[in-house]
Formats: C-alpha cells, sequence, structure tokens
C-alpha cells in the first residue's frame, strides 16, 4: 500500500470519529434543563423548581471540582514532564518533541473526557426523570464523545509526527532503513509520553477517587448510618468528582497509553525487521508499515456504526435491556471488524514478507498478510473472551459473586476470604486467553505478532471507552439523583444503569489489563532487538540472549516480580492516608456544624475537595517515583541484561495482581448491590437488605475493593507498560553503562 | 575427603542429636501431673483437683484428635503414595524405593513431632501455674525434640540410602560417572518423596487447622461473645488439635521437603558437574560430594551446643525475655555456625576444583573452596536477615503492626486495607535478600551454589524448628489453660509465650519460604542440566536453553505465575467452606443443647474435630491434584522448554505471594494481640480492649490472616519446591514426549 494512500484513509476515518464526537456532544448539550420540562411538573410532585436547581447546582460543583483538580495535576505534572522532555534532548531533539505531544494528546483527551462527562452526568440524572431510555442515551452518548474523540484525536497527531519526521529525518535513497528506524525510535516517544502522564492520571486519579469515597463511606456508611450519596455528607461531591477524575480521565490516559504504545511498538517492530524480499535485496517501504494505523482507522469507522445502532436502533426501554446493550456493543463491534481486518491485512501488507533478526539473517520466512490477520483477531477474540469472563467474574447474575454475597451471611471476614479467592480464581481464563495469544503471535511473526494482537485488541477500543466511560456517568447520575432528592422512580433507574456500569467498567479493566500485557510483551520485544543490535554492532560487551539461568537475569525476574506488590503497597497506603485525612475532615465538619446532620446547614465540600487534590497530587510521588526511577537505575548500574530480566519479572507478575484486584474489587462491589436489591435471602429465608448485619458485611468488604479495584490495580497496566516503554527508550544508555556489573 | 571419614562424623552427628532429643524427651515426660505439686494448693486457690483432672482431660483430648487426623490422613496419602512409587519404578525401582523413604521419613517425622507437642502443650500449661520460666523451659523442650528428631533421622536415613546405592549401583571401575550421576538421580527421589508428602501435610494440616480456627472464631467470638479458647465452644479442642496437626506435623514436613531437596539438589548438581582436574582428566570421587551433608551434620552439633545454652543457662524469668532469648537462639547459631562452616569448606573439598557444562565442556574453573562457603554462608546470614525483618514487620513491638492496629480505629475496612499493604510491602527485603543470595551464588558455583545456599540457610533447621514448634505448644498451653480454668496469672504467661510464638512461627515460615525459592532455583538448575544433556546426547530435539523471547518459554512463565493465585484460590475456599461447615455445626450444638453456653453441659466436640478431619482430607486434593498434575501434563503435552517456563514463572511469583500472606496474616494477629493487650489508645486518649470496636475490626483482620498465613501462604512453599523436584525427576519423560509442541 501506498504510503499516501493509506494516510488518506487514516485522516477520512480520524475526521469521522471527530465529527460523530462533536454530533454526540451536541445531541448532550442540546437537553436544556428547565423545570417546565414537557410533563416534568407532575412527575416531580411538588418543589420541583428548588429539587432543579439544586440538581444544576450539584452538577456545577462537580465540574469545577473535577476542572480544579485537573488544572493543579496538569500544572504539577508539567513540571515533571518538562524535566523529562529536557532530559530526552539528549537523546533526540525529536524523541524530546514526540514525547510533549504525546503526553498533550493525553491530556488534551483527559480534558475532553472530563468535560463531556460532567456535562452528562447532572443531564443523564435530569432525563432520568421522563425515561430510562432517556437517560441510558444520555449517559451512553456521553461515552461515545470520551471514545471517539480520545481515538480519533491521537490517530490523527501520531500520524501527522509521522508524516514531518518521514519529510525531515528519512533521507529520499533508497532502502535506507537506519533513516527509517531511527525515524520510528524517535515516534515511540509519543508512546513514552502518553504513558508517563497517564502514570500521573491513573494513580493519582485513583488515589483521588479512592481516597474520597473510602473516607466518605467510613464516616457516612459505617459511622453515621447515612445513604450512599447523602447531601449531608460534605465528602460526597469529592466521591463524585473522583469519579471523572480517575474512571474518566485517568482511565481514558491508561487506555490512550496502550493504543499509542502498542501503535509505536508495531512500527518499531516492524521498520526494524519486517522486509520483502525482491531481486535487489531486501527492501520495505513506509507505506507497507501502515496496517496497524490502518486497523485503528477502520475500528474507528465501524465502532461509529455500532454505537449509531446503540443511539438509534435499539431501545433501553427496561432495566433488564440495559447490561444486554452494552455487552452487544462489544460482541457487534467484535463481529464487524473480523471481516474488516482480514480485507485490511491483504490491502495493506506485501503479499509475501520475511522478518528479519538483529544481525540481518532471516528470522522468519514466508510470511503473508494471513499471518498478520491471525494475530490481529487472536488478540480481538481474546479480548472479547476476557471481557465477557470478567463479566461473569463480576455481575451479580451470576454464580461466584453470588456466593461471596452469601459468605456474608457469616461476616465481613468470610466476605474478605471469599473475595481474595474469588479475584485469584479470576486470573485463570485471561492468564490463560493471553498466553495463547502471545504464544501463537510471536510463533507467527515474533515481537510483531504480540504488537498486531494489541492492537487488535484495541481495534473497538472507541466502543470499550464508551461503555466504560458510560459507567462513571451513570454513577454520577445517581450521586446527583440523590443529593438533589429526585425521588424512588428515578434512583432506581440510576441505579440500573448504575450497577450495568460496574459491570462495564471490570469489563473495561479487564481490556485494559490484557492489551497492557500483549503491549508490554512487545515493547520487552522492541527493546530485545535494541539491545542485540548494539551487540551485533559490538560496540558494547554483554552476555548473548535472554536466558533464565543467566544470575543476573533470574536475580532482576525475582525482583521485577516483587515490584508490584511494592508498588500496591504504595498505592493502597496512599489511598488510606488520604482516606484518613478525609475522614477527619469529615468528622470535624459534621462536629462543629450539627445543621449539617440535621439539614439545616450546607456541608463545605469544597474542603473536602480540596484535601483529595492535595493528598492525591502528594501521594503519587512514590508510586510514580517507583516506576520511572527502577528500571533506570536497574539499567544504569546493572546494564541492559538485568532489564532483560527486570521487565517480564512485573510483566508476569502484575498482570495477575491487576487482574485479581479488579475483579475482587468488582465483585465485592457488586455483592453488595446484590444484597442491596433485595435478592439476599438468610438461611430461615428472610430478605436482607440495607441495615442488616449481611449488608454492613458486604460495606466493608466493597470499601477493601475500592482501592484495590480503582487504584492499585488498574495503575499496575501503567507500571508494566511504562517501565517497557522506557526501557526501550533508554536501551542504548543501558548497553554505554552497566556501571556495577558486566554480563 | 574420603567417604568413610564423612560418614563416621554424619553418624556420630545424627546420634548425638537423637541422643539430645531423647534426652529432652524424657525431661518433658518426667513433669507428672498430680496436684499435690509442690505450693500447688496455693496457687490454685481451691477446687485444684477439678481444674487439674480437667486439664489432663483436655489434654488426652488433643492428643487423640491429632492422632486419629494423622492416622486418617496418613492412611489416605498412602494410597497415594502407593500409586506414585508404582509409577516411578517405571523410571526405576530404586527412584521408587528412595521416594517411599522419603515419604516414611516426612511421616514418621511428623508424627514423632506431633506426639511430643501434645505430651509438652498440657505440661506447659501446668508448669505456668509454678514459674513462667518453667512453662518456657517444656514448651523450647518440646520444640528441641522435634528440631533434633527430625534433622537427625533425615540425615541419617539419606546417608543410609547413599551408602547403599553407592555399594550397589556404582561399580567399581575408576571414573565411572555415569554410575554417580544415575545413583544420584535415584537418590533425588528422596526429596520427592519429602516433598510428596509435605503437600498433604501442609495443606490437609493448614486447611484443618484453619477450617477450626476461623470456625471457631465465627460463631464463638463474632456471634456469640466467647472468649477465645472458651470451653463452651464445640470446636475449641478442633483448634487446637489443628495447631498440631498444621502447624507442627505440617511445618515439619515442609521443612523436612526443603532440607532433603536442597541436599538431593547439591549432590544432583554436583555429580554431574563438579570435577577435580587432573593429569589423567576430570575426576570425582563421591567422598568429595559430602560437603552439603557435612554441614548439615555440624549444623547438628552447633545447635546442641546453642539450645542446651537456652535449656541450662539463660533465665526466662520475665515476659520480655521470652521474645528476646528465642531470637538469640537463631543468632547464635548463625554466628556459631560461620566459622565452622568455613572450616569444613576446607576440608571436606577438594582444594581446586572446576563445574563442567552439559557437553563436558568447563563452565567455571579455578574454584576454591571458599567459593562454596561464601554461597553456605550467603544463605545463612539472608537467612538471619528474613528472620529479623520478619519479626520487624509482623511483631508489635514495631511501628509497623502498630500502624495496622491503629487503622482499626477506622474500622474493619482499613485494618484490611492496611494489613495487606503491609504483607505486600514486607516482600522487599526478604526478596532482594533471596535475588542477591541468588545471583552470587549462580555466579560463584553455578546451580550448585544456589543449592549450597539454600543448605546454608538450613544448616541452624534444628534451631528453626525448635523455636517454630515452640509456638504451637504454647498457644495450646494457653488454650489448656483456658479451658481448664487455671486462673489470670497462669494464662498471663502463656499469653506471653504464645504472642513470642506467633513471632517465631512468622520468623520461621520466613525461612520456609526463602530457603523454599532457593531450593526450587537449584533444583530448577538440575533440571535444565538435565534437559541439556539428552541434548547434547542428541537423543531428543528442542531449542537450545531457556530463553524469555521463546514464545513457549514466555507464555509458561505467564501461566507459571498465574499458578500461586490458582492454588491460593483453592486453599482458600476451602478453608472457608470447611469453616463454614464447621459454623453450622456448632451453631447447631449449641441451638439444640442451650446447656452448653449455660455450661452445664459438655459441648460434643468429638463432632467437630471429625468435620475438620473429613473436610481437610477432602479439600486437599484440588490444590494437591494442581501441583502435581500441572507440570507433568506441561512437561508430557509442550515438551521440556515449556517446563523450563513454567517453573521459574511460579517460583518468581509464589515466593511474593507467600511472603506477603505469610507476614500480612502474622501482622493482623499481632495488632489484634496489640489491642487485647491494652495499649492500643483512640485519639481521645482511651485504652479500647477486648469487646471494644477497635477489637471487633482487629478480629476480622486477624479472622482473614488466618487461612493467608496458616493455609494458602505456606502451602505455596510446597508448590514452588514440588513442581521443580517433580520436573528434575520426570525430565527424561518430558524430553521423549512433547506431544502437542515441538521447540
Amino acid at each position: 500500500m501506498e504510503f499516501a494512500t493509506a494516510l488518506v484513509f487514516i485522516f477520512i476515518a480520524c475526521a469521522c470519529g471527530i465529527v460523530w464526537a462533536i454530533f454526540n456532544w451536541m445531541a448532550v448539550h442540546k437537553v436544556e434543563i428547565h423545570h417546565k420540562h414537557e410533563g416534568l411538573t407532575e412527575l416531580l410532585q411538588g418543589a420541583e423548581q428548588e429539587k432543579i436547581e439544586t440538581l444544576l447546582e450539584i452538577g456545577e460543583h462537580i465540574q469545577d471540582g473535577a476542572q480544579a483538580f485537573l488544572r493543579e495535576e496538569y500544572t504539577d505534572c508539567s513540571v515533571f514532564l518538562a524535566i523529562m522532555a529536557a532530559l530526552l534532548i539528549f537523546i533526540s531533539p525529536w524523541s524530546s518533541l514526540a514525547f510533549i505531544l504525546g503526553a498533550g494528546t493525553s491530556m488534551l483527551c483527559g480534558y475532553l473526557g472530563m468535560a463531556i462527562a460532567t456535562a452528562a452526568n447532572f443531564r443523564t440524572a435530569f432525563s432520568a426523570i421522563t425515561s430510562l431510555a432517556n437517560a441510558f442515551q444520555m449517559a451512553y452518548r456521553g461515552g461515545c464523545v470520551m471514545g471517539f474523540l480520545l481515538v480519533s484525536i491521537s490517530l490523527a497527531i501520531l500520524s501527522l509526527i509521522i508524516i514531518i519526521y518521514n519529510a525531515v529525518i528519512v533521507k529520499s535513497d533508497e532502502n535506507n532503513y537506519e533513516d527509517l528506524v531511527r525515524m520510528f525510535d524517535y515516534v515511540a516517544a509519543y508512546g513514552l509520553g502518553g504513558s508517563t502522564f497517564a502514570l500521573f492520571g491513573r494513580v493519582g486519579g485513583g488515589i483521588y477517587t479512592k481516597a474520597a469515597d473510602v473516607g466518605a463511606d467510613l464516616v457516612g456508611k459505617v459511622e453515621k448510618n447515612l445513604p450512599e450519596d447523602s447531601p449531608k455528607n460534605p465528602a460526597t461531591i469529592a466521591d463524585n468528582v473522583g469519579d471523572n477524575v480517575g474512571d474518566i480521565a485517568g482511565m481514558g490516559a491508561d487506555l490512550f497509553g496502550s493504543f499509542a504504545e502498542s501503535t509505536c511498538a508495531a512500527l518499531v517492530v516492524s521498520s526494524t525487521q519486517l522486509r520483502v524480499q525482491s531481486d535487489t535485496g531486501n527492501t520495505i517501504e513506509i507505506g507497507q508499515l501502515m496496517y496497524p494505523l490502518m486497523v485503528s482507522a477502520f475500528g474507528i469507522g465501524i465502532c461509529i456504526l455500532v454505537s449509531a445502532y446503540a443511539v438509534y436502533i435499539s431501545k433501553v426501554n427496561h432495566i433488564n435491556k440495559i447490561e444486554s446493550t452494552l455487552k452487544f456493543q462489544l460482541l457487534l463491534s467484535t463481529l464487524a471488524l473480523s471481516p474488516i481486518i482480514i480485507g485490511i491485512s491483504y490491502w495493506a501488507l506485501p503479499p509475501d514478507f520475511i522478518m528479519i533478526a538483529a544481525d540481518g539473517s532471516v528470522q522468519l520466512s514466508g510470511l503473508k498478510p494471513y499471518h498478520a490477520f491471525l494475530c490481529s483477531l487472536l488478540g480481538l477474540w481474546s479480548g472479547l473472551l476476557i471481557g465477557y469472563f470478567t463479566e461473569y467474574m463480576t455481575s451479580h447474575s451470576y454464580n461466584p459473586v453470588r456466593e461471596v454475597a452469601k459468605s456474608c451471611g457469616t461476616g465481613a471476614a468470610t466476605n474478605i476470604i471469599y473475595g481474595l479467592a474469588l479475584g485469584y480464581l479470576s486470573t485463570i481464563v485471561p492468564i490463560i486467553a493471553i498466553a495463547v495469544t502471545a504464544l501463537l503471535s510471536m510463533k507467527m511473526l515474533s515481537f510483531y505478532g504480540v504488537a498486531l494482537a494489541a492492537l487488535g485488541m484495541l481495534s473497538n477500543l472507541t466502543i470499550g471507552l464508551a461503555i466504560d466511560a458510560y459507567g462513571p456517568i451513570s454513577d454520577n447520575a445517581g450521586g446527583i439523583a440523590e443529593m438533589s432528592e429526585l425521588g424512588a422512580n428515578v434512583r432506581e433507574s440510576t441505579d440500573a444503569l448504575d450497577a450495568a456500569g460496574n459491570t462495564t467498567a471490570a469489563i473495561g479493566k479487564g481490556f485494559a489489563i490484557g492489551s497492557a500485557a500483549l503491549v508490554s510483551l512487545s515493547l520487552y520485544g522492541g527493546y530485545l532487538t535494541r539491545i542485540q543490535t548494539y551487540k551485533v554492532g559490538d560496540e558494547f560487551p554483554f552476555s548473548e540472549g535472554a536466558k533464565i539461568d543467566d544470575p543476573i537475569i533470574f536475580a532482576m525476574l525475582l525482583i521485577g516480580a516483587m515490584l508490584p506488590y511494592a508498588f500496591s503497597a504504595f498505592t493502597m497506603k496512599s489511598v488510606g492516608k488520604a482516606a484518613l485525612q478525609m475522614v477527619e475532615e469529615v468528622r470535624r465538619q459534621l462536629h462543629e456544624h450539627p445543621g449539617i446532620y440535621a439539614g439545616t446547614e450546607e456541608p463545605d465540600f469544597r474542603a473536602c475537595i480540596a484535601i483529595s487534590t492535595k493528598a492525591s497530587l502528594k501521594e503519587m510521588i512514590p508510586p510514580g517515583l517507583l516506576v520511572i526511577v527502577t528500571p533506570t537505575a536497574v539499567g544504569l548500574f546493572f546494564g541492559p541484561q538485568a532489564v532483560a530480566g527486570l521487565l517480564p519479572g512485573a510483566l508476569v507478575s502484575g498482570v495477575q495482581m491487576a487482574i485479581s484486584a479488579s475483579n475482587t474489587g468488582g465483585a465485592w462491589d457488586n455483592a453488595k448491590k446484590y444484597i442491596e436489591a433485595g435478592f439476599y435471602r438468610n438461611e430461615a429465608g428472610e430478605v436482607k437488605k440495607k441495615g442488616s448485619d449481611e449488608h454492613k458485611a458486604a460495606v466493608i468488604g466493597d470499601t477493601v475493593g475500592d482501592p484495590l479495584k480503582d487504584t492499585s490495580g488498574p495503575s499496575l497496566n501503567i507500571l508494566i507498560k511504562l517501565m517497557a516503554i522506557l526501557s526501550l527508550v533508554l536501551a542504548g544508555a543501558f548497553c554505554r553503562t552497566g556501571w556495577l556489573y558486566q554480563g
């Protein structure tokens, strides 16, 4: 395929995606809120003016809080990003520029996602007054804006970088592969930028949201018996802000990182290794490397159609239809993309190609386009499998969560034991899926295959992001409905939207982890190729390959496997410490202002927002440093072999912890929801709901699960990805140093 | 060193160890219990006859229960062991015989340990009436019997096997190394036998003890507000039986496994690779391979002196002296053994030696005895470091546990979050210690060095076992004192002994995990050497080395890292299920016989013992099968390379989980004890003890920690060791099969 042809299709797809996002953005903003809404007076049953005003006011508070946090976070991070960008100039100014653009794209998308989410949340609550279908539309359209903007903007910017770098760096001489390889090395810093910012977005956002949530629960639900999202609880608004900064902006940054890194990994590996044999020798042209970007571009197109189906055709007029509609989106996009990916591979790739090793010898020969689409499809379908299995393990429609709910009958301790066991057990299927995908795609196309598998898993990312972002929007809508006392029927609708959102959030986390594992593996492949290239150049000495029985490799494998534990300890304690500060503030307010509890005085929620903001920005420093400093220090002091052990250690251990933490937390949350919905019966057959001992035990599990599922678990994705891409970018430096240890 | 000289020293040491054990055994049994004991009438303050009779009766019940369990366990396991022994005949009848002897030794030592523990427990309680020093003596002497019998008997039997196999198998031709290698291959099945039985001992015992403990706590402490070890709780005696079958017999089997396997690994690796260069070529004699056994033999000797110091010289006449005396034993034995190990290495090893690779080429040359003692000392001292660090993380004398106790102020959820974070954090130091030990010992002497490091860590195993077994004996003594209502001052003494026992138990677990990691690594080395030997022989095809970027290796690394999660899920759910059965039985008894709660009727504790026995024997099957079937199936279907990825995956992931589970559980237990001892003050400065909300939160943590620290955590040692030794024994079979996947 010609480079120009590929670019045309890519930019058309990006433009369509952005138009569709803007269209949904406008549809959300079209809902203007006033109390004279059709039929509304009747539905609200009096005092409506006041309630609607409260609703608007709360929506504004959440928006202000989220913006304030992002402003502070962006300011703080900018300093750090500027330092890193400055250091990268030593590697190359081009790397530095790509790094800044990657971080900037991530920031921009996070900000836009947060803006639409805080515009959609109170409109969803408002729409729930009229009908469930309207509310679902609002939340889902909000999610779509986020999904399509993020993927389209990042693909467009990445393509622009490639055009410019190609024009400036690659000399027009034929077969100048070295320039091509060097150029994509620089482009890879785009992924590094995205991932570095994602570190702060995920970790900082994760600490923010859970400090507020846990703090609010500890005082509100446990001590004072206030319902969730009670307007009397000063931490409630901070909790709602947290959903936007953690689950929207943070999650978006994480998945943008995966997307950017897997594309960069594919480009780096393929420019180095993918070749077409011809009479004049092995050749490659930049257009032939555009396959991964084409898959993403067509992914946007298909996802527009799939989401249009949800918006215009499917009717979510009953609670039971919510989860199935969202799940169907995933299935539909996977089904529709499969033949498209097959088609693209025959169109975009050379009909015959080979992979060469670091020394120029042929590593794999006789390769055809079908090898590439098999890798992509393996990723796409194992993503679906992971998503559906995650749903099975974390939705209270199935046995595992119900068993956890049942264990609440003997108290919080058995609930915790069963929940932990569920999380551990839930690693089996995703790990086998990832392992099989890795095995087959490595067999077929080495690490290029792994990168394609990662991209395949992310090819319906827009839909994944849409149904994922739908969750926190619904969660917020529920909170806003509760705080503005909109009545039981409204709350029932938003609760149902929220419960489905819990499950889609868990599915989203499954995708994020699965893709992170594959991305990290492909980056590791890129890293190994880099250090072997240095070796072939005979410039720097170190022993060959990454053998497990090499002492430094094994020792670092062990230490790498320890890092996710250290990282989780840091993040969990951060949440604990920040939550305790929140508890103290809430206690102080309730104590000093008895009017708050009586409902005559408004709590000072701004103080709570300030605490979460300050604590999260401070507390993300130690885990952040751990991720950045460890591989850098290990590489500089112990050389490239040490890092070649450290990365897979962190990968194979971190992915297990991430999966089990996310699913344990999701299961506890939904076990609690199962009891709250009145499905739980004790041995005597009595229904036990809110306020029962069983419910209290379930709340303890939910509270423990909060930092696991929303802070430490998902942050581990960043750990394994960022360490890998950082090592890839610094590979050359490691080969020149290794001050303390030589092979 | 001559073979005969080595054997003389080894058997003298074993004899001394056995004599010292018998001496202590007699000292324990010398305490005959009668109510006319000197000054006793006064101390007991009336009704003494009845209390002493209760004490004797309870002691007998515990003994009966423990014997009944071991009888059933041994019967059930014998069937399985017989099947495995029969299958091993296909490899060699010699392997089968060594396997049976290994399993038999483990059973014998477990039985003897249990016998002395159930004789020492009620005598400890009885002695506590007269003085703390007497009670300490009793518990410690009991521990010594266990420690010295186990190590001496197993070393003696292993030496006997070597003598016999050497006489029968090794032909008298000079330089017949192949026979020597083959013989030690057969001997290695001794370790396999020990480890296979340990699987059942550790897992079955672990499920037994925690099903009883958790079940007793859930109904007793949480529902009925009974104190711990209340005689009104029907599950109390099962709980005490559990301490003996889990923490004595199970733990003994685990450490016997480590000891036997690390010795076998050293012998296998050294017979294959250790050579002395001479004019006539590379030679080796069996006597020169006896260094590892000599270290163990002298370890017994030194430990006799060290334990005699505790028995005769140190005076434990105050509560504060207990923990320091026990810790000092560890330090003293480490200090005393260091120069001895240096001496033995110069005496027992050739002055110059080399290590050869699988193809006969020189892998490491210029090796001296100091390389060997450096490896052993690295293991010995990193064991001490791990032990002391574990104490720091799990004793309530230090900040980490106090912080966890403080977090109980905001409820059970924060207690769980802080406890989990503590466990994760506690992996850092032990992992770095193990990694550094592995790195340096592999660098110096390849996998022989790792085996020597493991043996170094276990060279003061007798002391380790003694202070470890001291724990459950004291725990039992406390329970018995409570049940026979011996009065507050007695309970105070036994509580103090028990609290120190919690810490030494955690230290023991640290040793067990550290040694398991090194043992497993050295066995992995043996496995790699074996499959490479097959390759050199060109009999079976597979790609070279264990490279992480080999697709099957990476895929299996990932799956291996998942196994500890699956295994923990199985064992934790087993405990949960068995505990729920126990809860139902206790509820039934208390409901149907109100006289039990009123104290007028005796509970039917035999029914509870039967439940724990039955449940544990049934529930240990799934985790047991996982450990045995997984490496076997992977090897047979995917070949030797797949297993070469599976083993390190399970190792690097399992060791983290084991450390964090043990320390989390230990910390929760001691945080609870911290509150119970009245050290905890809330923000208002009030002391919060038993019955407070803080204490209830701490009890929830303790209950969650029970299966983590006593079932799933320590069972992971077996997982990583057994998979490795099983693969070593089956290496030849894997090279011939690999039906589904060829390199």
